[in-house]
């Protein structure tokens, strides 16, 4: 008999083992440079924002007391500039001329919309009283001085740039993103720029973990194509564990004669195999470890296979190093996009595993239908005509035609 | 009476607006730099893939006749080593050991699996008939020469650069990606990194523009500053025309005194204004234009605005002339995240205008609350509350509490 996968945890469980890895270091970084970072600590408004009073419209800085009764005749006065405090304050009956996102004057405490007043030579004639503070900005009323504007653990997005930028703060401490190196294992791999043998296979997995990992705003590298001989595979391991927090080892982590990832990772000093085997198909033999100072993923060599379990459980992983606090129940929903759709034909689920099932969308009627793609794990074929994919829990009872799904989308 | 945006589009009108260009020239790019490209052509196999038949198992090569009676004794031949053809053919009466993915020897048609073997020395007992083809995946199997795989026009993921590398291709032709150039308008703005006067504001919309538009793969450039001055601003869109496609100008696009925008853009030759003002909120004075030969989005300077109008037209914009076919009423859900929220309040929609809600969500037994964050265009506060927005069409009818929302997350 061959040797099994020693045991098959359920995707909940393996979860459960990454997350309770703790996340990298602390590193100071530009605020132009930190796109998807987490932050380290707490971030507070470190001053009041606007620092002053600014008008929110095109109109005229005035005293509210003096439009209080209307028509009101105010004398012009003149204009606030954008970019300059105005060099004097606005005098009782007075009316100062003032762009959307001018500074008021002292002395003023509302602005009239330009819409509501007439010009009159040197006067104004204010045909609408304001409340005070009326179209006014007042001072901190975007942001109040020492309010927690982000937790710590929060993930930058575009517009969190900006709102710090906006304090002019441009260096913030947030959690290192790991270094990713992707290993490719096998002695029927030729790079897919050479010529391949009749009994070759062009080497692509490392192209789609690559560009799948960028998808989501991390770094991997390759190493290239290693043989199946355990010298020239620790060899690479020891090099990738040098530059990089996170080895992709692609191809030889089942149990078969030439799978030697395991018996490689046990070669170094000190290592710990966390899991080997998951309950989950297509990705069954996968490995989670550490070898010296790296966490290894032994993924399995079928292309299918691959992708899924760097999205499923790669993937995630790296955000939680990387300081994210991951929710893995709504994990799929918070970072892939995804449809419902209705099944087109019926599935059976599998009876003791998590079936990634590739599906391809198809509109009819502002609803998606999903087909399943059939296919096995070796096949890229699948991957090219699948939309996305659903996850169907281990199951029984079988879904019938016209079951509502919902499908995330391939990035 | 201060001058008003001209006209006000429905967001569908104006997709039809912009949809209506044609989308950039083609390239020749390498299939290692080559994520988020649009095919410019259909992709076809230019082989079978596999070429020869392999095999899905661990196990033996056989003639699925000599083990058609089980049990069966074959004679156990020099074994298939993974990247080699077999070197001689299979002979009746023999089994020839094969790893998975091993290619099968010519005289073999069918792959018994080695849990169903046992060994007897020099001979194998083989436990269980097979059929022909079984556990083999057959030349072609995954791709049949000359089957189209993808369309022109499909968007590559990172798996399909795997299946068109399988084939050797290491040259594609695609679609180009739009060079994008942000301009950024505002006598009142100093650069995020330097000191801030009183009346001055840190510039922030390049940073959150640029970034979003990174997180979709595409790379923007900033100018820098530009005070509201017609030459100033005129120089800086004619270099900018130079060196990208697409130009956002960010502030400037109302139609107060220091609004230029417009003004710049009708001062090149040729030049064509395709709309002023959209029906929607935040981001009304929005001008899509073309100057010169470059495609011109004037966004309000506002950092909600600017961001909205950025991901609601802007980015199906730069997908459409990328070469990707979008169809807008699905545009939001395939591009972009999305939950079903419960709100949790009562929100009024806009009489004439789309309005985009932001939202922040709260997890609670499984299922997602929305609550509506008020605030002005101009609150930066509002942006870094809200986990995302709901788009909700002009009406008359209040939506109750608990109504159930489609909320997009921001990227």
């Amino acid at each position: 008999m061959q040797k099994r996968i020693p045991d098959s945890l359920s995707p909940d469980a393996a979860w459960n083992i990454l997350a309770s890895h703790p996340p990298l270091q602390i590193e100071t970084r530009s605020i132009d440079d930190a796109l998807h970072f987490c932050l380290a600590e707490n971030f507070s408004a470190p001053e009041n924002l606007p620092a002053s009073p600014r008008s929110f419209m095109d109109g005229f800085a005035v005293r509210a007391l003096d439009v209080a009764r209307v028509p009101a005749r105010l004398k012009k006065s003149s204009e606030v500039l954008m970019g300059e405090m105005p060099d004097r304050a606005l005098m009782p009956g007075e009316a100062m001329p003032i762009p959307t996102g001018g500074f008021l004057p002292a002395g003023s405490d509302a602005v009239v919309m330009q819409e509501e007043t007439e010009s009159a030579g040197m006067e104004v004639i204010v045909n609408r009283a304001v409340s005070v503070n009326e179209n006014v900005q007042v001072i901190g009323e975007d942001f109040k001085k020492d309010h927690r504007i982000f937790p710590a653990g929060h993930r930058l997005r575009p517009q969190d740039l900006s709102v710090i930028a906006a304090f002019g703060v441009t260096q913030i401490r947030v959690i290192r993103r790991p270094k990713i190196f992707i290993i490719s294992t096998g002695n029927e791999l030729v790079p897919f720029s050479a010529t391949a043998g009749p009994a070759q296979i062009r080497e692509t997995n490392s192209l789609a973990l690559r560009n799948a990992a960028e998808k989501f705003g991390f770094h991997a590298e390759s190493t290239g194509i290693i043989p199946d001989e355990m010298q020239a595979q620790q060899r690479a391991m020891s090099d990738a564990i040098q530059q990089s927090e996170v080895i992709l080892v692609s191809g030889g982590s089942s149990v078969g004669v030439r799978d030697l990832t395991l018996e490689v990772i046990e070669s170094f000093t000190p290592h710990e195999v966390y899991f080997h085997g998951l309950a989950i198909r297509p990705g069954n033999p996968t490995i989670f470890a550490r070898a010296s100072s790296s966490w290894i993923f032994g993924l399995p060599g079928q292309p299918v296979s691959s992708l899924f379990v760097f999205y499923q459980f790669v993937l995630p992983f790296l955000f939680h190093i990387a300081g994210e606090k991951i929710d893995y129940s709504s994990f799929h929903e918070m970072r892939f996009q995804s449809v419902n759709a209705k099944l087109n034909k019926a599935v059976k689920p599998l009876k003791a595993k998590t079936d990634y099932l590739r599906v391809k969308l198809e509109r009819a009627a502002e609803e998606w239908a999903a087909e399943p793609v059939l296919g096995k794990s070796a096949s890229l074929s699948t991957l090219a005509l699948a939309d996305g994919f659903a996850i169907l829990p281990p199951g029984e009872e079988v879904m019938p035609e016209g079951s509502l799904l919902k499908v995330y989308l391939f990035p």
